[in-house]
């Protein structure tokens, strides 16, 4: 079997060709998506839930009379969903919760001047909208990296949308996932007809300020969509396929490095898996162990696929290494060296950080802690991944006393004036004046 | 003269009455706009600096032949700007950076079970940009509510982005509180071309991964337009007109709350400008103050036509009020009421609050220590103002030694099984064999 996989070594390519080979593909969302998306958000706005049964029916192959899961699905979910997986979940949710808990922003307060009292101050987002694919299959792992989150964050009103299974139901793992954070509204939309719905509201699903959650290319085309709205909905990022970048010296287990890489590669056929390493025989034995392996994995054929796009690297040295990683901006990077907490300082860009030999990046996909939801195709260089103050506007107040606007009001006048704004500069003289005549 | 304010009592309209009274100005990104922006964002990448130079020309009437300001016009701009600014720039820039810094996100470190530890760890975005807008007038304000942050950040690279002045200078005081904060790369070039070459980068402007700032419609537009090109840069947050809504009871000063709303009224005609109060006699005080300071001021032009939109409304109590400030969501919320405190934690939504009497907005877009890059048009529902956080990537980690893995691979397992990933259940199950083989 040929996975096809590249070798190639960084020192002897040209800038142009290092371009090339750090280049993700093309983002699918065409013209052709992005207008069947306009058009799907148009109609759901228009004419809501008899849009959205209409677009399951023929996006899902399934009537829906009612979107909403009911009490008795919940119940029934309870009780097939296995207790082996239930304990999963539940020490799962116990780990995101303490992770993403001793993350959460402090109020800050803070006396800039005698009499002048900053604040920052925290609060939830009113309406909350989460999105759990389910193509290939569901993703009750997602359900809970948004749910713990939106939970902490005490946000009042969460729904979460997610994809009907093709009896019209949903599946029971989601379902206890979402009962498990709280949330008890669920409804069995997906595609952008969900992201529609959500940004805008219908008959049975409430309107939110803001859409979490990754998606096919028509769900990401849809937060595009309803973000550029500014009656639509805010996001929670950009988002492309998932990418993972391994960096391993001589120490790495090629079994494992091909392992994570393959972990990758089976997400879907735009996957993009790479590895760096200034190791040639590392590099050889992950080659010749990603073959193997790929040949025993049930999603072979997607991962075969993903692999098309792989880049295996041979680097100088590890430095270089980190360098290349900062320059591609992985969505996870594993650093499968030894003493990979020395080379913590140098990485300026990636989603999460994998460290050692013991870190698969699957752990931090379920259970480690961290939060799964990351920036892809080079966000990174500029975005975070969604924690609770994802979930949370930061407002700041002010609270002046007289004496603090006798203290700083001179400045803001004097600056107001300078910018040529005098109703600025009046709204503090007028009071200023107002002190002196009545001291 | 005619200020055209509009009064209005909430408690006698309809709901359909009250969402027009609510409702903000249609936003000026027609396509007209759209399509000029489109164009000169294509010529930027095309043709770079000539491009630029073109474009300044035809927008700005100078002809450029550097746009880096010079390190003679910055040793210039110190010896020109008085004293008295140096020093309210100063004290500004100390409270700002007292403030920022205090809010700044700490690492986390947490031990989720035994041998699995998760982090948190800040990065700076490597390459920020700044844009500060010059219109009616410069705005050094705007350039130290970013530089601060991004100087406490520790973004290497900080380039920043004003309009030329009619005799192809740089504005003083702009330049002055760049280099205040310590920014050395100052380009004269203005307008959506400033963004695009931010965003791709030319000859002279370096590309940057964020950028900041407001503007008008035309930088706002090409801000959304680059935000949404992965090749583009992040932005900041959506941006619309600003905005400023005042919550009085019986106690307040009308002068004060007129000056208020019209240091609000006078940014530009399409300022948004509302009060709410459960006092006849403070509303019809401010109508008529409203009137006379109106007339005070250098721009009453532009505060008369702001005030066309504006909103005097008559309320139950404060109560309700608070309740109709969260459904609009204002980037300024003046509580100019007794104990305003008391009513904090009703707020649900704003981006910046003042307190009482003696807090004017003023003092919050210059000097109090809180930033006045703000969400406005409602974005305050889901968005947050500028902070250190900002300019920062949060990268979470993880590190498992062997019984780490050994604790928690397992429900990972379990979890990935569930979500048919069994390669994702391999990356763990193969380090778990190796460690029982080991054993």
């Amino acid at each position: 079997m040929n996975t096809g996989t590249g070798i190639s070594d960084w020192n002897a390519l040209d800038d142009a060709q290092r371009a090339v080979l750090l280049a993700r593909p093309a983002l699918s969302n065409n013209e052709e998506i992005r207008d069947a998306v306009r058009r799907i958000i148009a109609q759901v706005r228009a004419d809501g839930d008899s849009t959205l049964r209409a677009l399951t029916r023929r996006f899902d192959g399934i009537e829906i009379a009612d979107f909403a899961v009911s009490a008795g699905e919940f119940a029934a979910a309870e009780r097939i969903v296995p207790d082996e997986i239930k304990d999963a979940l539940d020490a799962a949710i116990r780990r995101i919760e303490q992770f993403h808990r001793a993350a959460m922003l402090a109020d800050v307060r803070v006396e800039t001047a005698p009499g002048v009292v900053c604040e920052r101050v925290q609060r939830p987002i009113e309406k909350v909208g989460l999105y759990v694919p389910a193509g290939t299959a569901p993703l009750p792992s997602t359900a809970i990296m948004l749910g713990v989150p939106a939970r902490l964050a005490l946000c009042p009103q969460v729904v979460l949308c997610t994809p009907p299974t093709r009896d019209g139901g949903c599946d029971p793992v989601v379902l206890v996932a979402a009962a498990r954070c709280g949330i008890r509204h669920v409804y069995k939309i997906g595609g952008a007809q969900a992201i529609a719905a959500m940004a805008f509201g219908s008959e049975t699903i409430p309107k939110c300020d803001k859409i979490f959650g990754p998606g096919n290319a028509y769900v990401t085309q849809a937060k595009l969509e309803v973000a550029q709205d500014p009656l639509g909905a805010a996001i929670d990022m950009p988002a492309g396929p998932s990418e993972v970048l391994v960096i391993a010296d001589d120490s790495a287990n090629a079994e494992f490095v091909a392992a994570d890489l393959l972990a990758q590669a089976e997400h879907g056929p735009d996957s993009q898996v790479l590895l760096l390493t200034p190791s040639r025989a590392v590099l050889d034995a992950v080659a010749t162990a990603l073959e193997r392996q790929c040949a025993l994995l049930p999603r072979a054929a997607i991962a075969t696929a993903a692999l098309q796009y792989s880049r295996l690297i041979l680097v100088k040295d590890l430095a270089q290494a980190c360098a290349i990683s900062n320059k591609y901006a992985p969505e996870h990077l594993i650093l499968n060296v030894r003493e990979p907490r020395s080379w913590l300082a140098k990485i300026s860009s990636a989603g999460s950080i994998f460290l050692g030999a013991w870190s698969p990046e699957s752990v931090g996909d379920y259970c480690s802690g961290t939060n799964h939801v990351l920036p892809t195709y080079g966000y990174a260089r500029a975005w975070s991944g969604v924690s609770v103050s994802s979930f949370q506007k930061q407002i700041t107040v002010q609270e002046l006393s007289p004496a603090g606007l006798q203290a700083i009001g001179p400045d803001a006048a004097t600056l107001a004036r300078c910018e040529g704004l005098n109703g600025h500069e009046r709204a503090v003289t007028v009071r200023l004046q107002t002190l002196e005549k009545n001291a």
